[in-house]
């Protein structure tokens, strides 16, 4: 069955409003069109998924067009799952166009993007074709992804920033996506590979393989703002969150999915899965903020505003703002670190939520106490006394600005 | 002279028996047929081998009729040399087909990939033409490699994990190799665009650079198991051997040629040239492993199973099984330790091949010796007292497994 | 107006030291030709300029016949600015051609480069015309550099060791230069991916992006000389100066643009922005050295000659020859370090400018002072006591080969 041509706007918003009232039908959280790659063996294995537009918490009554579109066109769509996803047929795509009529002309530039994937679908079917390349995505639950196109989708709002970081459920996704050889933007199955080894090699036409991994590099999906700086692609991988003024070095850095900035932050370390990292801090060169794989016990870390992470020092726990760890200096959950009392108080004054039960008129002159204790607190500097080799933390030189709300 | 086909797989086996008798012959450790790239200048410098099918202690019957086809067609062998290597001639391509005709028609997927070379050379052969783009390899002796094409056969075996890490004499590789520009796979002589340099540049066709050195990369002509993945092709050199499992992560890791891993391990850190990493062993964000070239006066480190280099720690000593070595700690050899009596007891335990010479009465808490002294123990600890500085070996919570020939 | 053929090289001279005596004329420091990358949205915008050729306090024959070209055809050259840069026109190049007559026949290899170019620019006018791709630059005053032309020939001459590191005006470089995203040598205007992410996305020809940055990289437009290596053109900014036998691995280095090596050195750190490295010294895995906009207080470093930086040391203060800084030691300006009484006397030995005021009789062992006091000394070596955790600072074992100037 073909829809008819929707006449005004007006129509539209009475038509999409209709499809959401349907019975059953639910807002999907999130969807888009993807273009996929497939496996050059089996095509069966989606192994990359291209979104040109990610809707995000939006744009519902588009969801309710492409949702209609498909069902008018034979589609059954079961909400009670987590997700659905379909390929995009021919009959879809004149029908959607169809929906969305009254926008079609004013679709260009920042206008009804989502109808512009409409007309250039439309267009390519008309020339080269859809073959099978091409996906329709809803996510109705943030459940674990069920499928490559669903992680991606989750990936893409990731690193949009239309999702925060942390905030969606990523399980199994290493189960989810293939591992593939990468050759500028295109994913190779390595068992292809090696039953055209042997042809590709005398002929001089093996591929230039850049990477071979399950995911992406966040540079193959994501435009940055214009005031992000990534110097080697390698270095931020898909499903990351750069905020604008964050400038990614090529030396020993790295962001791995799911982690990121939430402000301008220089990073020439490393930004491990699940941390994020504040407006205005400084990870140094070979710095290591481990992440919840890799030595936190399964605590995601967080970094302040401000904060300075010295040249290869090692954060295992979560820091607040303006704070320092010197060059060189390791901080794990068990590291136990001396505070002298004058600094305490200081800290203290700065900390209002951190309680410390000591006895002020103690007979000591400070105390030992496991670096953990110190999470999230601000404008803690961990230094080493290079004269005896004690770890300490004293309140750091930086400026913290203590939010209101605390007092 | 041209050998006739050969009828049947029986007469293949006597035909290449017969060879293999012949006076002065010898079996290749390693042999295969390689496209090679030359100089664009000086053609008579090979830039780089890429091997289709490399066979290393094996395959022996492909090598004699190889090796007869090559007789055949009037090339001498000299087989008191510890290598040979030639051009692939038509008339070679030819002579090994009907050698190997009982095969030919079942060549293809996993079967006769030698066969398959040959297949391919003669389609390759009609059309295009061979040029002078193939060279065929035999090592007899692990020697310095003498060619271009011998040295990268030997780093292919090393790749491919046909021969063990550290097995094979590499001397003078470095003088071997040329240093070329490489662009997409493709190697340039410098000379070549210092040549052309004003023309390519004023016609915006200057080559795109991805690195200058002497050795490809691992990518460039391996395709890893699986399991693999390595997140950027320039952190791993051609002649590095990845076990199944092992992620090379994008940060500040570097795995150099004669290296790696035996087992599947998480590479964040630097393992450097004659470095061997053990399964199920983690090495940390920023760890170095040092190489025979840097700092262990020539002794190869060897990493056990189940061991973890934290962040930015740095090992000059090889390490056994189940050792830790602490975030931004460096145990160099001269580094001085200190071990507890309770916890020399325990690591005594589980090295029953350690001798540490002491008196279980002496009158002290522990001992501080070097750390050169604990190459290779397993269940080590390396950590630093926070509160003292002082360098401590442990017993590690990771576990031992011995090996029963221990006991 | 158009200039006839210049007849002899004699007559050349004479008509060059003419223009050269004419009034208001001044010999640029430096002069180029460049092709240009212009915006895709705004052709306004230059996004890259590559010189084929670089011309830096020399040829100011050359530079003479340039001008004279381009005021016969019209162009006016305020020389009381400090740069000039205009747009590269037909007229222009036949004015050119015909001044260099005398040259052009043999200008080919490595001579006349200049006039090479200019018959390369003929030729494309004729075929393919030139379009607006092309700009000459002259630098008459080495100040903030005021176009990106300008900027790119003073990042040149750095690259290309004509102007010594640290030499030149590079301030504001930062808001001259665009921040493009890369593709195989192409910047890309991030504006320009966005207005056209649909399109490209879904007919699956997105570019590939190496990255994003205001700088290009070093391999993209210098050829280094034949022992350097670079193993990731990633971490070589343009700009940076990389002298014979240096060689930059992939692990964790990187040299950013004013700064790089006066001698053979092996790279595995971090070679900051304004840092210098002098022959035969060694920057180990993860080692950072400090650059002005990090933790210098402005003080750009030099490290000298045959110094050994320990895998993932930190130094932030400058050293002189022989020097070590043990593995995993940070040498901040404000750590403390001890001397023993008989180190100082070796130091002072090998330091005859270095005064230290102490008697000689003071009952001590020795002296605990700030790092930065021994900025710049000769064979130092940094450790900590790995039972004390106390820093010291010792005679290196290091070969220190005084100037004889010194004495």
């Amino acid at each position: 069955m073909v829809i008819k041509p929707i006449e005004s706007v007006k129509k539209f918003e009475s038509f999409t409003q209709e499809i959401q009232k349907s019975e059953g039908y639910r807002k999907p959280i999130g969807f888009g069109i993807a273009r996929v790659d497939r496996g050059q063996l089996n095509p069966n294995k989606i192994l990359q998924a291209t979104y040109p537009v990610v809707n995000w918490k939006e744009n519902y009554e588009s969801a309710a067009a492409f949702i209609a579109a498909l069902q008018k066109s034979g589609v059954e769509i079961d909400f009670s799952k987590s997700e659905f996803v379909c390929d995009v047929k021919k009959k879809f795509i004149k029908n959607a166009l169809n929906i969305f009529c009254p926008y079609v002309e004013n679709a260009f530039g920042d206008n009804h993007k989502n109808v512009q994937v409409i007309k250039n679908l439309n267009q390519i079917a008309k020339t080269e074709g859809l073959t099978d390349n091409f996906r329709i995505t809803f996510i109705f639950d943030d459940k674990p992804p069920q499928s490559v196109e669903s992680a991606y989708l989750k990936l893409y709002a990731l690193s949009l920033g239309k999702a925060p970081l942390r905030s969606l459920n990523l399980t199994n996704i290493f189960g989810l996506l293939e591992n593939a050889a990468w050759s500028i933007n295109v994913p190779i199955e390595l068992e292809w590979l090696r039953a055209n080894e042997i042809e590709l090699k005398l002929n001089g036409a093996y591929p230039y393989i850049n990477f071979v991994d399950k995911f992406p590099r966040f540079l193959q999906h994501i435009i940055p703002t214009d005031k992000v700086r990534i110097l080697d692609a390698s270095k931020v991988r898909m499903g990351a969150q750069l905020a604008e003024g964050t400038a990614v070095m090529p030396g020993a850095s790295y962001i791995n999915f799911n982690s990121g900035t939430t402000g301008a932050v220089m990073v020439e370390g490393r930004v491990s899965s699940s941390v994020t990292v504040g407006e205005g801090s400084d990870i140094g060169g070979g710095a290591s903020i481990l992440g919840v794989l890799s030595g936190t016990n399964g605590n995601p870390v967080s970094i302040g505003k401000n904060t300075l992470l010295g040249a290869n020092s090692v954060t295992g726990i979560p820091l607040g703002d303006g704070c320092i760890v010197d060059a060189g200096i390791s901080v794990l959950e068990g590291t136990k670190v001396f505070i002298a009392k004058e600094h305490l108080n200081l800290i203290l004054e700065i900390n209002p939520k951190f309680k410390f039960k000591y006895n002020q008129s103690d007979d000591v002159k400070g105390y030992v106490i496991k670096a953990i204790e110190l999470s999230g607190l601000n404008g803690i500097h961990f230094r080493r006394d290079s004269q005896t080799g004690k770890m300490l933390a004293v309140r750091s030189n930086r400026k913290v600005v203590l939010n209101a709300d605390l007092h």
